[in-house]
């Protein structure tokens, strides 16, 4: 048999057996439902892509990492390695046929083939939701309220959304007189979390000497309360803008749903993209703060620059999906389960199958997920598969009336009629 | 502006806005769920696989279609062409930590560098589920049972199974003593849908011989019941078998389950592929039997045998969800919506906004989908824009009270408290 082939998979990518793969599908199907309450509409979009749209604008470490080739036609075509690009060369195309604003959710695969390491894939599942179309304190607002509910919707309550706003960081560089290197110090603020204190400011002198260094260290470490921030910033920048009239709004509505204890105006948030020019934003669970932002994003002024001429102004936010299940599974709030099944319909003898499928299509048509063991197997052979499976109630037919049997506790009530066993079932959870 | 790229997708392939995605995404909903009340459970694999794992059995019309390429790191790798090849090594990898029977659901995209034509794409998704580690009728009633309900699910009430077995078939070829040539007997049974009888006739005679040929014809035009066809199958195949008492099992847990109506026992289904070797089926929607099966299957008796020794048997089903999707809507089956909003409330005053935000946030707490228009805009402009999304209903806020506008009718009622307006939302579907 030296025919056989190794039955194996990519490096970077992965298998999810049921136990990984319903976690992650209820998780999903959480945050779809908080998505469409607040009226946001999937989308769908080609996985594979001209390799122009994709990757002009990207860089050239992006451009390392992506799948790229030759299709049969002789076409360059690439695997999309981000949700944004496809979203934006969309909305280019269809922005006739789109009712703006416009509002979507999009959760798909992305693959980027990077050095495979602990936490990073090559194919992962991007969760992007997004708000194009008005450049409005509201839709920015609901872009964070959005965040808020779907963290609560998983079960999270102790969440810290660090907020801060690009265009007020912009004008303060521009008054220190360092408006040209506003990229490299992007990127050096954003490793504070990362390096410390210490380091991002000498790496800031590096770049813009020890004054403005200094100036730019006071400016992120912010104050105590977000209106003193507020103030901070503002005085910082060349006083009130639009852009600081902006925040105040989103405080104020913020204030007024009652859930500004969960958010931090952060100075020191930049999310080091040249793209955003508004808000910005990085979530935290209070319980793990180490992992990093479970879901961030900001405002944009020009999404489908690449694609037309009209500026398309936007708002939106992309949850790590794979981090946030690593920390929830850290704070046990993912029931770890490989089944959907409530109830196993044993099997004692083939000849009372009928019977068996009959008592299954019952107790299906009342919602109770059921499944009936197909052959006359020995019965710790049953039960070894049911607990294997984590199937909680078995039901055993003897004679005209059934028995439950709880397979955690053992427990058993024999004699029931059907309508006992669909009655007790839906009483648990 | 001649450095704009024109944002266009590869030919086969589509966008799907969310008029488009919303249908599709309720429709894969809906069977999801009646895969779960049977205990299936959903996987995952990933998209790209070891070209070798992908193509090893594949014939060569396979391989030029699928999307193959070397990766950065030089591998052979492709993009998956179906779910059953990575179902088969996935199963084999994980064959320890899997309980048997194991029942899995998948439904994903795959690719194939097909010629574009009408009704056939080149990224398209499939949806596969399959019972695998017993060879038992119950296994196989079960996957029919499936099929019944997931159609019944989507609102299909006339669907008609056909229904044959391929080991019978084996057999009765056998007798005639022309067994070797199975495999184009198959593929020219196949076809008696598409080119009639007297075509199948003259090709089954250039393969077998006028008078085999006729046999074969008188096997698989049948009789008028499942009975009546079952005697003959055996008659013509040498008497009883296991595989017609398997038909009859079946059969008779069908008519014990009360559905043996949508099912007719039919010998001309082949299903072309190798593959199969017990029941084999197809569905058609019987207000529309010319789009063609929307759900296909059968049973195997080796699914791993590329990767380990041990057979693995197993029955499974496919439903070719855009098929499915093209009948629904000739059949006006499928509510065409681009939209989960329920209700808009719009923006008359910009100052006002705090309030809105406070009456969605209330709404979507009652589970009512709820979007606030932005921007104090034209009220025009806003009636548009959701009458663009289907949204159902309009409020507005008019000092301490409410209006809720039927956006439809255009039917207002003034003067609501948000209790009744909430009340009154909810007693809508």
């Amino acid at each position: 048999m030296s025919n056989l082939i190794e039955p194996k998979i990519l490096k970077g990518f992965r298998d999810f057996l049921p136990e990984q793969e319903i976690p992650r599908k209820v998780l999903m199907e959480k945050l779809e439902e908080v998505f469409r309450l607040y009226g946001f509409v999937p989308i769908d979009t080609p996985v594979l892509e001209y390799s122009e749209i994709l990757l002009r604008k990207s860089n050239g470490e992006t451009e390392k990492q992506v799948y790229r080739f030759q299709d049969n036609g002789g076409r360059d075509i690439a695997l999309r390695f981000d949700l944004t690009v496809p979203f934006a060369r969309f909305v280019a195309e269809h922005k006739e046929e789109l009712a703006m604003p416009f509002k979507r959710y999009h959760m798909a695969k992305v693959w980027r083939g990077e050095k495979p390491q602990a936490g990073r894939y090559r194919e992962f599942i991007q969760c992007d939701f997004d708000t194009v179309g008005t450049d409005s304190a509201a839709a920015d607002f609901e872009i964070l309220s959005v965040m808020k509910d779907s963290l609560n919707a998983l079960g999270v309550s102790g969440v810290t959304i660090h907020l801060s706003h690009r265009g007020i960081f912009n004008r303060f560089l521009e008054k220190l007189g360092i408006r040209e290197k506003s990229e490299d110090i992007l990127r050096t603020v954003d490793k504070l979390g990362k390096t410390g204190e210490e380091e991002v400011l000498r790496l800031l002198s590096e770049i813009t000497g020890k004054p403005n260094a200094l100036e730019i260290m006071e400016y992120i470490k912010g104050k105590d309360s977000f209106e003193e921030t507020l103030t901070l910033m503002e005085e910082k920048s060349g006083g009130e803008s639009p852009d600081s009239v902006r925040l105040k709004e989103i405080y104020s509505m913020l204030k007024n749903s009652g859930i500004e204890d969960s958010f931090i105006l952060d100075p020191s948030i930049t999310r080091g993209l040249d793209y955003y020019t508004g808000i910005v934003y990085e979530t935290f669970l209070n319980d793990l703060p180490g992992i990093g932002s479970v879901c961030s994003g900001g405002r944009y002024d020009n999404l489908t620059g690449l694609y037309m001429k009209e500026r398309l102004p936007g708002v939106g936010s992309s949850i790590g999906l794979d981090r946030l299940i690593a920390g929830l599974e850290e704070l046990k709030l993912i029931k770890k389960t490989g089944s959907f099944t409530k109830a196993a319909i044993f099997c004692q003898d083939t000849n009372l199958m009928c019977e068996y499928q009959k008592i299954a299509a019952e107790l299906r048509k009342n919602g109770i997920s059921t499944e009936v063991f197909p052959e006359e197997k020995k019965m710790g052979q049953q039960y070894t598969w049911a607990e294997k499976k984590g199937i909680p109630f078995g039901i055993l037919l003897s004679g005209n009336s059934l028995s439950l049997k709880n397979l955690k506790t053992r427990d058993t009530k024999e004699g029931c009629s059907l309508e006992e066993v669909i009655k007790a079932l839906k009483e648990q959870d």
